[in-house]
């Protein structure tokens, strides 16, 4: 595998195109005032599994060969790319293995077994998760399917950003949240091959600080203690997805948990869609840094809308 | 003014046109697998001011001789239409005076005084409404624009059945919420009009089930106490509205507040998008009575998104 070209993205979208959907872009006249710039949100919340995962869980299944479909897919992830997985090799006709913190969602377990994977609990570190995966595909020699340091997974969540550009042309920024860094390598490479002129930049909770952190020292830092409530982007980045992350992304603009949970809000408030809290980090940022957008064309990725509501109902009350 | 013409609605329609979106419609597998029929979901959440009311109150607005418009509107509403009248006021350069039930949610006056609204508070019955309304017009000279007993606020109301039978032609079953029975009679005339096949259905909150009761003794009953969780159907039916729900709806099919919350969860959870508990009573009512629309295709009217989240979040804990 290689660092995904333009070809190879524009193959990829037409590969798994049948299996996606192609989420719409929303904008606000009300939010747009708010923020002081022309948002476009790119609605992956309404992907299939609701959230843009599926793009790159879909392009790597259907990569692998017949040898490899017939041992089944692993992954460990705490949340999205384990449904995506799951859904990928139900519609494959293949296994599924997937090692998840105890504490992910319970939304999110259900959602896998609902596509027939088979869940594999660990304690919620990077040490746990990948010691059971080992053991797990040890067992069943299932093909590690990584959640995003890996070139297919990466060429699939370029599909987004690729789609974003044709929908709504002419975007100054195009913001993406950072955890591992799949969705935001994706979209850097995207952006140079489809809209060169439009500057990358994301958005990532201060308690989970790490890529902004990466980005000063120039080498890929530790995650950061579990703590912020954006569950999806705890994660430290990975070798693959770090050196286009540092050559292609602007800035990474980092956002306190009420921020995120406010900007969150003003989503379901005013354009009265569920998007979750990692989801909600981008626009955060926007709000946050508004002099840096004032009266420029700025898209958005919204990544998932799988809230568990026991819990969000509390954030609000 | 008349009952709404075939002609009138469409005129209605190209009148309003530039000044309200042409709102999505939603599909879902999982619904759909859940629900045993096809479901077709018409997304006036995504309506200016979050719900159809946007319509009717603009149609209505738009209908105004000149003298009219320069002592402006009122109007009493317990939520939407207070809004929509306001930003109809708005847009034309009108006053608006909305009396409001102290009771109503807040989202809903910070609404109609983002629009230059003003309000004037009443106890929430309809002999305060009616009274203070009479008072404030007698005051200003406003003309009054009743949230649903008007056949102009009908003739914009039925624009959303006939936008939806050009989206998702072919549909079997069309079904609606009712309250004071607005949006109803102009779904059910739309529906006589655009798509005579299709069969008119409505749901009610079981706990303010009095068009239900209308429809069984043939003449209006006045409304139950106001207790449903679904505040924006707690009014009895117009004599303009009544007898063309009598005529031309098939059946009302009533649902407990804790099915409305449950079918609510449901479009929040799979759907990915928020819809108030009033719009969730049709959908409510598919789920309760599934034989009735086994694998039919069933149009939904989701009627708004104007949601307290503080309130919302206790529902789902």
């Amino acid at each position: 595998m290689n660092i995904p070209s333009k070809e190879s993205i524009v193959a990829a979208h037409e590969r798994i195109k049948i299996y996606i959907h192609h989420t719409p872009v929303m904008t606000s006249k009300s939010i747009d005032e708010m923020a002081g710039c022309h948002l476009f949100f790119k609605c992956e919340n309404f992907q299939k599994v609701g959230a843009f995962k599926a793009r790159g869980a879909m392009n790597a299944s259907l990569k692998l060969s017949p040898e490899q479909r017939i041992k089944g897919v692993a992954t460990h992830s705490s949340g999205n790319h384990a449904q995506a997985l799951a859904r990928a090799a139900k519609i494959l006709g293949m296994k599924s293995y997937i090692v998840m913190p105890r504490t992910a969602p319970e939304i999110k377990k259900r959602g896998v077994r609902g596509y027939g994977g088979e869940i594999f609990e660990c304690e919620p570190t990077l040490e746990a998760r990948e010691s059971t995966l080992a053991e797990v595909i040890k067992k069943t020699g299932a093909t590690e399917i990584h959640p995003f340091n890996n070139y297919d997974v990466m060429e699939g969540q370029a599909t987004c950003a690729k789609e974003f550009f044709e929908d709504a042309p002419g975007l100054d920024f195009i913001i993406a949240p950072v955890g591992g860094g799949g969705l935001l390598s994706g979209t850097a490479l995207a952006t140079k091959y489809f809209s060169p002129s439009t500057i990358v930049m994301a958005g990532e909770p201060e308690l989970a600080n790490d890529a902004c952190r990466s980005m000063k020292s120039g080498k890929i830092e530790p995650a950061s203690p579990p703590t912020s409530i954006a569950d999806g982007l705890l994660t430290s980045l990975g070798d693959k997805t770090f050196p286009i992350i540092l050559e292609n992304v602007k800035e990474i603009i980092t956002v306190t948990d009420e921020e995120i949970v406010a900007a969150m809000r003003i989503v379901w408030e005013r354009l009265k869609i569920i998007i979750e809290t990692s989801c909600a980090v981008p626009f955060a940022a926007v709000l946050k840094d508004k002099q840096k957008f004032a009266g420029k064309k700025v898209g958005v990725i919204f990544t998932g809308g799988n809230v568990d509501l026991n819990k969000a109902g509390k954030l609000f009350a």
